[in-house]
Parts: structure tokens; C-alpha cells; sequence
């Protein structure tokens, strides 16, 4: 089983993945979220709420142009199709859907077939009122898809194909709407890769993993999605701008790098150009342990200055080498400890577990990388039967540079205990992609569920940008701005950065009506 | 000898390099010359016109509020210091200089020594009516230094300070007037390397190599400078931006890439933070021999996609290869072919040279690589005594996925062939930096001078341009655009694009006082 083997998950609103996948919480989990005082609340219920089914909001004019671009079996205006498109999945969307909270739904989702479908449908939006969200997996867990005020969703999922595979310069035009197992399939039949394996996998697409520079568990191999993509095409409201004549270029600022990330606020990517790899032939995934995180830490900064690097490295800190693992004998019998996970696309590289060695590293064999390599899509599913029994689970990560690692992660961590101490938490954090000169830091909050969640998290994620905006890191290293980190963006670039941003935006999208409040 | 063991060249307008250097030509150079119709003309003179001594053009106010920012003895408008500064090395503005032409002279020259210091300046200029054109190593190939209009120039030299070296991180906080040699021996001192070796190493410097998208020799190795930096600081009319607070990041577009090969128009780059690595304790250069370019392209392609690469890896096509080898018996006693060259900073890999045999390469040893290596930074100089011997030398370069490569390769050269018809040219090109997905070309030029020879060039590189947009190149790889490139970059990108980027400009420098004419 490899990632091209996978199905494309048809998420369903307000629950994680594919829904024919039954997700229980072990029986060791549900005794363990005793000790964090958590008590199971009632039953989950994540339906559209009642009497909005008719509140498209869309007149007759609006309606009737939506039609004339994509045809008026692609207009869809029913609760279910709505509802189905309402934000994305993080733990403040997955509580506002049991909420039955509909205010941030579409009023209406169409599905163009083309690059030239989109391109018509941003011209003329403007002139019939309509604010766009561009939608391709809607997968987001940064409020990507929470637009202010009406607006359409603008779904990609027909834009589904290979355009164009290039075998000698081993690049693949992908259209925005492939779904990540869906472009591995297309890919893998050619005998090639992409190796972008985000925990969004089975849902996220390639236009979404453009639009807010995605990195994948392979990226220690493979690079982030932005460091893939060498040519793109954007649809925007006053006409189509094509990139990336070359890999590199001295032609101007990389204006590929302006777009990638730009989450739909200036177009809609409706195509990209990746870079490709041979399909591997073999994979090897084995678990480490250190003494401490802080080993671990040199270790893996090892790793990523004078290589050689493996296709997947991770490394777990104290707490969440506890709470992962099941078999605390894996470690060694008790003797605490933390956990890292290499991999390898292709062969075993003994140069990679020499240097882990050195570094104090003891090879725990394949049976742990074994364990996360077939689990490592599973987390997001967990995060439902969790809320189910009354805890409050969610994730963050930054970013930095090697020297503030330590401090940044130490006040993050402060900041959230801090800000949770009525529900006191656990606090696991990993290291899961690295760079010469530094490293992303990905942490997950476990704790009670207070009496208002949604309010529980603003403060304790709040409370933890200021933590990152102090020490240094970035607001986000992979799961984007949105609106939940819009606020921290700004004050992390500047205001005159800003400004230059939204110059840009005037400028593609004169009228405002691309992802309003997203990002700017 | 090393890279930080050379000095920084005190350049001279109107000649490169190091006056010190006495450079001739080889007589055989001189001989072949007479195949290509070239007769001797008068010798040249690159002194500054007499009767412009005192056309400063500013007035008193304006040199009071130049004094004020900088200090009086910081302000130079004397005509050797103004002439000093006026326009690059490129071919046609080397033929300029000898022409006497000090049109695009500046009317001052101002010293600032600090990032505040040329902040004060950007935010007085607007008000004093002054055009500003940022002037670091000065070694622009591309009509970057020729602003329209009367300006002033603001050379950077004495920002000159290594900020902060971060060894844990393996970054190099570097002023922007730091020039290559200073920036290698100030780092030699702590044991790092930045690896970056453009051909204009000992006149170029940081602020350039960041503004203009600079590739160095060693590119296959240690990555552009555009993929070294990982943190700038811009000063602007309108204030400061600082970029940069990890690696990578999600939090919106990469701004770093837009300000990175902005050339000056949205602001200067005062100082960057760069990946810098451990200095090699051996190197090891070596010559192959290839039947064909294409035989060698396809071997180079194949270490570009699947390694391992070396530090330096040049492919030279059959006529270059001639051109260049004094020697023809190192390619194995006139049989032909053509020479490669692999450079490694650090142990030999065995495993790139086995790539390379079974590729049908043959290993001519250490010669010619060190005779390469020795000669490295020469090239330029050799350009002013063709140039006194009434030859025309000039080099372009582009690059393209690798699909394109063989086309445009031919593309180009029959265009600067049917373009230089009057006066038959030898075109070399060869293959210097490397990607997955596509490599450069870079092609020199040599023919016998018509009678105006300014615009002999202008028509054949008009011709080479458009080969390189019909074959889907980009106008440049790493020479940047200026206001050479600048037509062609914008039909590149396209006009809303252009528009974009205007948007930017007039966001930072609403007054249009930074560089006009140059990019946009």
C-alpha cells in the first residue's frame, strides 16, 4: 500500500476523512483523558441547521449568471451542497458545526470546468455583487474558507487532470482540483511522484497546497509544495497571469513565489507546473530513540546541515513520545526517552544512521516506523472521537532558525499551560521539517473542553502567537494565514509590507471580491 | 590560493577588473582574430569628456540636504568620481565610455554608513526632486546602473560590517556593501564559506547579488544567491521592511522573493541574512571529455536529477571547447569533442565521476579542471584587449526546462549567426548551472567590430532575445534585467504582471525616485 493506492477521502462537513472509516478511541485513551478531567458530554450532532435551507441569499440575475458560465447543473444552491462547503476543519470549525452555527455558509457553490469557466466567472462577478472563495479539497484549518459577508464558493473538483507530463524535464502540469491521492495515481501509471504527503492527504488538492504552501511528511526528501512548483497559471478577475518560462530565473523578482501563498486573495490558481520524481522502488521507515528532545534536536540539525538527509524525518519530543506510544516498551523497557522516525524513498542510507548514532541515537529497528508510516494520516480522525468525550484537541506549528528552537518551543509551550491552567493540558510537540538553517516546531493541545470552547481556544491560541511573535518564529510554517492568523501575518511582516500586499490585490482584483478578509 | 585570498578589485570605469592585472592577448588569440576579419584599430580611451567637470546639475539645496544625511566629505560630485560610477561593464557600455559618452553620468556620488543613513536619504529625495540609483559592487551587465533622467548615486561601500554570524543557525547577517572577497575572508576568519562565485567576484558585492538574482560557479553546490538568503532588510521612501523570520514559512506569498531581483525600484537592500556553510578543507577540480554537447547534456542532466552533484558542474558546447583549449591535445589528440568540468568543495565523489563514465564521459584528470579553476575570474578581463583589437565580445545567457534546451540552443545561435551576417561570429555557449528541471546557457559572442558597433550589438541582441521568448526561455537567468532586459521581461510575464509590480513600486516609492527606468 502506497500513498498512490490511497482513495480520495470525501470529507464530510464538520467531521475529519472519509466517513466509511470508523475512527474508536482505545480503550487506553479514553482511561488516559480521565487524568485531564475530561467528562463525555453528549453526542455530536454536525447536520444543517433547520429552517436556513432557503436562504440562498442569490437573486435571479445572480443565479442566471452563475449559469451562463458553468451551466445551471453546476449551480448549486441547496442546504446540502452549502452546508457542505461551510469552512474547513479546524477544532473551532468542527465545534461551530455542533453548534449548527450556518453563518459563515455560501450562498451558493458552483463548479466550473476549466481554466476558462473560472476566468469568466471572476470577470464577471464584480458587476453581479459577488464575493469568491476559491474551494478545491477545503481542507483548511486557518478559517481558509470563512470568508466575511456573502459570498459563492467557487469548487475546483472538476478541474481533475494531468495535463502535460514532461519525462525529460521531469515536470507535470497538474490542474488545481487533483486531489493528493488522485495526482499520485495519475502519476504513478507515468511511473513517477510527487512525494507531497501533507496530513491533509486524502482530502487537499494540488491548488490548495499551492494557495497556502503546504510541506508534506516527505519534505526532508521532497522539499515544501512551494519548493516544487516551477510554473503556474492564475485566473484573476482582470485576466490570466502565466509563470515560469525556467526552474530559476534573474528575470525580476519570483513572481511564482508572490502567488504561492497567496491563499485566493489576488486569483485563482487554476493549474500548476511541479516538479516530478521516478516513482521509488523500495521504502524503509525505522524509529530512533535519544535521551532527550534536546539530543534529538542536535541530532536531526545534524541531519539537516551536513545531510545526508532522509526523505522523512521527525522527532518527538518528551510528551508526545508518552502519549504516542501505546507500547512504552519500544523505548526500551520505561526508560523514557523521546522517539524519531526516519524514512527512506529508495534504498537504506547508512550514512543517515551513522550520524544518528553519533549523535547518541539508539535504532529501534522498523517496527516503529512501520507504526507511523501506516498510521500517519489517522490523526485528524482521532480529533473527532476526542471532542466526542468532552476534550478540547488542536494543533499549531511555527517556524525559525536553528538557535531559537529551543526558547521558542519552551514559551510556547509556557504560554499555552498558562492560558489553560483552569483545564490544565498536555502539550506534545514534534519537529517535522528541517532546513540548513533552521526547523518548523508542530505542538498539539489536549485538555478539557471548558463550558465555551470556541472561546477556551481563541484565548490560548492567542496567547500563543504572542508567544511565537516573541521568540522569534513565524506565525505559521505550513498550515497558512486564513483568518485566524491574519491578524499575527500583519504584524509579522509590517505594515508597509502589508500595504505593498494589498497594492497587489487592488491591482488583480480591483473590486474586492477574491476571498474577502483571507489573508489582507 | 582561495576565494577569500583574492582582493576586492578596485574597479576603473570603462575597463574591468584590477588595473595591477596587466592582461594580453595570447598570440594566438591575436591570430585567430584575423579569420574572424578583425583588424587592428585605434587604441582605446576611457577618460572621462572634457567640459563635463562642472555640470554637477544640483543645486545648492539639494548637495545641503545630501551633506545633511551623509556628511559633506560623504558627498562627491566631482567628475572623476561621478564618471567612476557611470553605468556597468557590458559590452556596449565599455564601447560607450570609449565614445566619451557621459549622458547617463551621475550628477553625485553619496557614501551613506548605515541602514538609517540611507533610509533618511530615500525618505529626502522625493522632496528634493533627486532620482536615487543604488550602486554597490557596480558591475551590472544589463543597463543596471542607467537610470533615466538626472540621478544621483548612492554607493553602499561602506556598509561593509558582518552583522552577526549565527553558528548554531549557520547564518551570516552581511551589509549589503560587503563585496564577494571581503564577505568570504570575514567569514574565512570564523571558518564558513558562503560559495558564492559569480565571474564578477572581486567587484560585485552582497546588495547586488541579493538585487539581481546572482548565480555563482559553484551553484550546482551551494544553490543561488536568491536560495541563500533567508532574511533581508529593505529600505524604502516610506520606511523599512524586514523579512525573514524562519527558513520557510506559510504565513502568505515568500516577499523575500519579491524584493530579491527587484534591481532597486521597490527600495535598497541594506543588509541580508545568508545560509553560510563549513569552508572546505580540500577541493578537487577535474576536466571530462564528451563526443557531443549533446552526449554531455544528457550526462549533466542526469547528475542534476539524480546525483549526486557536484559543487561545480560546466559543460561546454564543441566550438567553445575549442575556442578555449590552447591545447587541443587534452581532449585526446584532435579528435574532437567537448570538455566538461566538475568541481567538488570538499572529499571527491566517486559515485558523481561513475555517473559521468557511464554517461560515455572520459576522465581527462586534474589539468584542465585546475587550469579552469586558476583562470576562473579571467574571462572579463580579456574582453577590453579583444575590444582594443577591434573585435566585438559580448555574452548572453538564458535558461529553460531541459526539454527546451536543445532548441533554444540552436534557436539563438542561428539567430546572433543571421544577425552578425555582415561580419561572421564565432558563438560558444556553454551549460553552468544546473536544476531538476532545466539548466542556463550562456553564450559568448566574438566577431570584428562594423563601424558602429553599439548598434551592431543592439540588433543582434534584439534577435537573441527573441529566440529566447519564441523557444520559451527566460530573458535571463542570472544577469538580471536593467534596462536592457526590460522590454523582453515584460512580455515575459505580461502586462498585468508588469502592472503588479508597479503597484508595489508606487507603494514603496510613491514619488518614483528609486531607480527609474530600471526594471519597470
Amino acid at each position: 500500500m502506497t500513498e498512490s493506492d490511497l482513495p480520495v477521502a470525501q470529507l464530510t462537513p464538520g467531521r475529519w476523512g472519509d466517513p466509511a472509516q470508523v475512527v474508536e478511541l482505545p480503550a487506553a485513551a479514553l482511561e488516559a483523558l480521565k487524568h485531564l478531567g475530561i467528562q463525555r458530554p453528549a453526542g455530536p450532532d454536525v447536520s444543517a441547521p433547520a429552517g436556513t435551507a432557503d436562504r440562498t441569499g442569490l437573486t435571479g440575475p445572480q443565479l442566471a449568471f452563475l449559469a451562463s458560465v458553468v451551466g445551471s447543473e453546476q449551480v448549486m444552491s441547496d442546504l446540502d451542497s452549502r452546508w457542505a462547503h461551510t469552512r474547513g476543519y479546524s477544532t473551532t470549525d468542527l465545534l461551530r458545526f455542533r453548534a449548527g452555527d450556518a453563518s459563515d455558509m455560501p450562498d451558493a457553490v458552483v463548479y466550473p470546468a476549466s481554466h476558462d469557466e473560472v476566468s469568466a466567472l471572476l470577470a464577471g462577478c464584480a458587476e453581479h455583487d459577488l464575493a469568491v472563495v476559491p474551494y478545491s479539497g477545503g481542507t483548511s484549518v486557518v478559517g481558509g474558507l470563512a470568508a466575511s459577508g456573502r459570498f459563492i464558493t467557487v469548487d475546483l473538483r472538476r478541474l481533475d487532470q494531468l495535463i502535460e507530463l514532461d519525462e525529460v524535464s521531469r515536470t507535470a502540469t497538474l490542474q488545481a482540483g487533483v486531489r493528493g491521492p488522485a495526482a499520485e495515481h495519475l502519476l504513478a501509471e507515468r511511473g513517477y511522484t510527487l512525494g507531497h504527503f501533507p496530513q491533509s492527504y486524502e482530502g487537499a488538492s494540488i491548488g490548495g497546497y499551492a494557495a497556502a504552501r503546504s510541506s508534506g511528511q516527505s519534505s526532508a526528501g521532497y522539499g515544501r509544495f512551494d519548493q516544487m512548483v516551477v510554473g503556474l497559471t492564475l485566473a484573476t478577475p482582470r485576466g490570466t497571469i502565466e509563470l515560469g518560462r525556467a526552474p530559476m530565473s534573474a528575470a525580476g523578482p519570483d513572481l511564482r513565489q508572490l502567488i504561492l501563498g497567496s491563499e485566493g486573495a489576488f486569483g485563482i490558481i487554476t493549474s500548476v507546473v511541479v516538479r516530478i520524481r521516478p516513482r521509488p522502488t523500495e521504502r524503509h521507515f525505522e524509529g530512533w530513540r535519544f535521551e532527550s528532545f534536546d539530543a534529538g534536536l542536535t541530532a536531526v540539525r545534524r541531519l539537516a546541515q551536513d545531510g545526508p538527509l532522509p526523505t522523512v524525518l521527525r522527532l518527538s519530543d518528551e510528551i508526545e513520545t508518552a502519549v504516542n506510544l501505546a507500547d512504552p516498551d519500544v523505548l526500551g523497557g520505561g526508560s523514557g526517552g523521546v522517539l524519531a522516525i526516519i524514512g527512506f524513498d529508495g534504498p537504506y542510507n547508512r550514512a543517515t544512521a551513522d550520524v544518528l548514532t553519533a549523535a547518541g541515537g539508539e535504532n529501534l529497528g522498523e517496527g516503529p516506523g512501520e507504526t507511523w508510516r501506516t498510521g500517519r494520516y489517522r490523526a485528524p480522525y482521532l480529533r473527532d472521537p476526542l471532542l466526542d468525550e468532552g476534550a478540547l484537541v488542536e494543533t499549531l506549528e511555527t517556524a525559525a532558525f536553528w538557535s531559537r528552537i529551543p526558547a521558542l518551543k519552551t514559551a510556547v509551550t509556557e504560554a499555552l499551560v498558562n492560558a489553560l491552567s483552569a483545564t490544565p493540558p498536555l502539550v506534545l510537540c514534534h519537529i517535522s521539517h528541517v532546513y540548513e538553517t533552521g526547523a518548523s516546531l508542530y505542538f498539539t493541545v489536549i485538555c478539557a473542553q471548558s463550558d465555551d470552547p470556541v472561546e477556551q481556544w481563541r484565548t490560548a491560541k492567542s496567547a500563543a502567537n504572542q508567544a511565537i511573535a516573541d521568540a522569534g518564529g513565524t506565525i505559521t510554517h505550513h498550515h497558512g494565514v486564513g483568518t485566524d492568523h491574519r491578524t499575527a501575518y500583519h504584524a509579522e511582516i509590517g505594515s508597509l509590507a502589508v500595504e505593498a500586499l494589498q497594492a497587489v490585490k487592488h491591482t488583480l482584483d480591483p473590486d474586492g471580491v477574491l476571498n474577502p478578509g483571507i489573508l489582507l
